[in-house]
């Protein structure tokens, strides 16, 4: 499913496709660089107008990682016959607002246990996104 | 799914365990920091060994962007009652012996449409691996 232009069949999904895909999963996961070292977060994340907003505990690991900073994210959806896969790069932030939050968790019911005392939101808000479309030969 | 160790009943995966999920599973998303800069593609993987193995295609972006780089890479298995996903970093080297490739080729049969033509396989060495278990409230 990596970038092969000249070769492969894949096609790209719109915008739109893409949104929707994102806003049809729960799941995702998150890749911070910081210190130039890579990470990789599996995230729950609800979409909002098109943005990307994920939970987590404060003072956190992963609120220190990626507050602020550019980070990528990807939400996929692989059945037998067709993987689909978003990726976003954006700049991750805290949200502050309680109307967002508020938003947020509606947006986001479904939880693990556990995930009910996670009460800092980041949204990502994207630069660029890409879908992509593979259909099994 | 985010560390908090202090305040959330997720439980850890053994070694053996994490292997065998990544085992279980055939596409993975690989986190990368050249330049600073997260980024993350989906790739389909073999576990060879207690490394990873995924292909691309020669001369692509993700070569570049992983060899000899630290990497993250994250595969996970959930459904609607638990969350498994195991995060390990490692480096990533391209895979030059031809038994390798072989085993790799074999280990790795299950394809989509355009993959047949990724001869590059890369292996991710890790220094850390770590599963973990989340049960659905």
């Amino acid at each position: 499913m990596e970038p092969t232009p000249d070769r492969t069949p894949v096609s790209e999904l719109t915008d739109d496709e893409a949104w929707e895909l994102l806003a049809s999963q729960r799941v995702g996961r998150l890749a911070t660089a910081a210190a130039g070292m890579a990470d990789i977060f599996p995230v729950s994340f609800a979409v909002d107008d098109r943005s990307i907003l994920f939970r987590t505990t404060p003072g956190s690991k992963l609120v220190e990682l990626t507050v602020n900073s550019e980070v990528a994210f990807e939400a996929d959806e692989i059945d037998e016959s067709t993987a689909r896969s978003v990726v976003l790069r954006g700049l991750a932030q805290v949200v502050e607002e309680d109307e967002a939050v508020l938003r947020a968790e509606q947006l986001l019911p479904r939880t693990f246990s556990g995930e009910d005392d996670k009460d800092t939101w980041v949204r990502i808000t994207p630069m660029a996104i890409r879908g992509r479309r593979l259909t099994r030969g």
